[in-house]
Formats: structure tokens, sequence, C-alpha cells
């Protein structure tokens, strides 16, 4: 049986999603993959649908994995919530066609990256957001947006995934295919603390390794006003590898959602 | 000179805020006159508002300290902020006449209890949130509130907290005026998440030790429909020490806001 699970995390404690062949610290797949040896006693590999980094959380992200075992996808859903640590959750479970694969089946990916521009800090939202102590300009950062959409080289932003595997030689494309990119002040409710939050949502085919956190690190330049508008289109355009902003860091950042075919109904 | 401090933390990490004689573990009142001491040089003693809990939160916390260090309340705010741990803040800094005191000069104090009634945990939410798995008659919660306000004796919630205070022997009063209490469903965009949470408000001129996890507690009694209104009411009416609700976990709680009389110009 194909089992799809819907995951949402707080990567904090997390050397990211993808478990490490040194075993470096604790992963979300790792944590998947001992819960479930928990539950049926399969030594199986969890496949995610985005491989987050380090520190990154997730509220959608979608894996699967193969199974022997007679349960159903409820009985799945509340095993594995019993095994997982309090930082790990299944959201919901969902018995799939051989050919859903949590990765290769899906469209589009969506992350969202969470800015306070603030001057004190917040240590009630430090968790989850990026402490800038100046005000940024959000319209500004918001037109630069404009730059980003569309099907375009990335290399500025980031690398591709598969640059880095052995098993995979050879040219790696870096273009990407961008469907939204928005920066907004938003209004937040966040349990006993009503702020103003800039939320920078972003939504694509895929994601090179990196890529959300370069471009919000630069777009901060642009909210700054140490980046023009043409200095960074110009920046996306050239598409090298050398680009002025650092990466944001990654606890602001958070893989919201995952799209599938219809057929599969994932509903996200 | 004699300044206030609107001070916020995440009280996970945290046995409560007031300073323990044993030095326990580490508390917010610790951490504040630790960082004087970097700032002043000076070992002083900082009193709070409300005295929370192990694992209790504040956004809204005031305290005051009196100081001969000639910096102004900027400078404070600063250089508190700069020595202090990411999980406490200055939030503001006010100098006030000598005759004010964070504790004694306080009207009322505001709390927020949310819980997350949902079968699903939420890792993205358990650091702030009680989570029960199946919801909860908020309705009914709500009505039970009303039994709660006004000018009543409050022993079926909690004790004095100078009632283990041997230099405060006698008896200890467990009246108390509760100006609002309610719950309500609220739609919640917490950073990359959008959900329902239960919040419930109480203001009072003061709260005994423990008194909201110990209200909260037993109005989820109400909400999961063990206990009737007649019930509450009467639990509430006989002010006994015997309660049927087991307190509720604090990482729910909050400490929200604490008001002044208008002539100290807080601004909650």
């Amino acid at each position: 049986m194909n089992i799809a699970c819907g995951i949402e995390y707080d990567g904090t404690g997390f050397h990211g999603f993808q478990r490490q062949p040194d075993n470096h610290g604790p992963t979300v797949q790792g944590a998947l993959e001992a819960a479930i040896m928990q539950v049926s006693g399969e030594r199986l590999a969890v496949n995610g649908a985005g491989r987050t980094d380090v520190g990154v959380h997730a509220a959608g992200q979608v894996v699967h994995f193969h199974t022997e075992a007679h349960l159903t996808p409820e009985i799945w859903e509340r095993a594995l919530n019993a095994s997982l640590p309090i930082t790990v959750a299944v959201r919901w479970a969902k018995a799939m066609p051989e050919r859903f694969h949590a990765r290769f089946s899906a469209v589009s990916r969506s992350y969202r990256y969470t800015i306070y521009d603030h001057p004190a800090s917040s240590p009630l939202l430090a968790r989850y957001s990026y402490h800038r102590p100046r005000p940024l300009d959000v319209d500004a950062m918001h037109e630069a947006c404009r730059f980003l959409l569309g099907r375009k080289d990335f290399s500025a932003f980031g690398r591709s995934p598969d640059e880095t595997n052995p098993r995979k030689p050879g040219p790696h494309s870096c273009v990407r295919l961008i469907h939204e990119a928005r920066c907004t002040r938003q209004r937040s409710d966040f349990f006993a603390k009503t702020t103003e939050l800039i939320v920078c949502d972003f939504t694509a085919d895929a994601f090179l390794t990196g890529m959300v956190r370069r471009m919000v690190g630069t777009l901060v330049l642009v909210g700054q006003k140490r980046l023009s508008l043409d200095e960074f289109a110009a920046i996306v355009e050239k598409a090298e590898k050398t680009h002025p902003g650092a990466a944001a860091p990654p606890h602001g950042l958070c893989l919201v959602r995952v799209e599938y075919p219809e057929e599969f109904g994932v509903i996200a």
C-alpha cells in the first residue's frame, strides 16, 4: 500500500528534513522512519516533497511510503502520531495509487517567509520570524517580486539540489518557474500578541537549494533601500552565483503547501 | 530614578517570573537583574506586576526598579536588550515618579489562555497552546464565564499568593474582582498556519496563585459536557478548595496586559 501523509513540524531542533548519510543529527525523515518502525516493524524509506533545510519549518510537507502492513490510513495517522515527538505530527493520511510519489508527482511548492521589522525584538515571535530592528519598505520589496515571476534561470539564488549528488553528474539546470512571489504587511493575531508582520509568499514548480532564503535576503536589501529595483532586476537577469544578499536565516521559513494533480485528491 | 519597563518573554525555559530563594532554576526576574548588573553594575531588585508561574508566557509584563545610574529610559531599553537572552525582551522603558510600583500600583491584570481543539496536534502551535483532541463547546464555556464575573471569593480556583509567605501570617483573602471573562473561537493567522483557536480572556484586579489555569481546567470540563452550567456555578459559589478540574497546563497561558492609573501614562 502506498500511504501519503501531510506533515507539520517545528524545524528548530532538526538538521533538516532529509536523513543525513553520516547521521549528523536528528532529521524529520529519520523521526518519521523511526515511528513507522515502531508502528509496523518495517524499515522503510520515506520520501518528502520538499527537502527543507536545517531549522526550516513545515505546515504542509507531504511524504509517502510503501508498506506491507494491513493498516488503514486512519490507523497509520493515529499510530504515527502516538510515536512521533511533539515537534512532528501527521495531519492527514491517505491511501494513494502506486504511481503517486510525494516528490516527483508534485506540481508546485509554496513557501512563506516571515519578517518582524520592529525596534524591539519579540521573544514570542522569535522562533518563527526574522527580526529586523529597522522598518523595511514592503512596497519596494513587493515591486521587486515581479522580476522573479516566470520561467527563469535562478542561479543567482541557489544551486540545483542534484549538484552535490555524486550519483547525478553532468549539467544541472537552475531553471524554475515561479507562479507567485509577493511581499505584504499583514496584521497577525499570534496567541496573546497582535502585531504586524511582513509575509513573503512564493510558489514555484520547484525551488533550488537555499533559493527562498537567498531571494528573501536580497529582497531585504531592497526593503532597506540598499538595492534599487533596477539592481535587483539585473541580479536576477545575470543569473550569476555571486549575489549581494546573505541568505535570510532558516527559522523565518516555512513550507506551507505542496500541490498535486487533481486526480490524487490531495487537499492542501 | 524609578524605571518601569514592559517585558515580553517566552516562559518555556523559565522557572517562573520570581527569583527562587534556593536558585532552583533560571527565572525572568533573575535574567533581568543579571542584565541590570551588566548595564550599570548595580545589584538591584526588580519588582514585577504579575508573578507568573513556571512555563507561563508574558506579552505585557511590567516591572520597575530604582537605579542610581544616570541613563535615560531609551538607553536602559537598548542596553538591557543587548544583555538579555533572546527569550526575554524589554518592549518599552519609562521614567516613573518614585511612588510607582509595578505590582502595588497596578489596577488590573489581563491573561489569555489559548486552546487548540483539533484531532491532530500541531507542532507549530504546541509551544503556546493547550491541545485538546476533541472539539469543545465554546458557547457553553462562554456561558459559564458569567458566573466568574464580579467580586467573589475564588477559593475554588487558587490560594492567596501570601499564604505560603512566612512573613505574612494570618488570614489571607481569596476575594478578587473579575471584570472580564470570556471564551471565544477565533481565526488565527499564525505565521504560515491559519487555524481556529479558542481564546479565554480574563481581567481582574488581581489573581490568586494558579487561578487562571484552574478556571480554564474547569471550563474545559464544561466544554466537554462533563460539567453542567449549574454545577459550574455551584463550584464557584461554594468556594471550597476542592474543585473537579485539573489545572490547565502552563504553556497555554500568557500575561497580556497590566493596567495602571492614567496618571502614570503606561500604555498597555
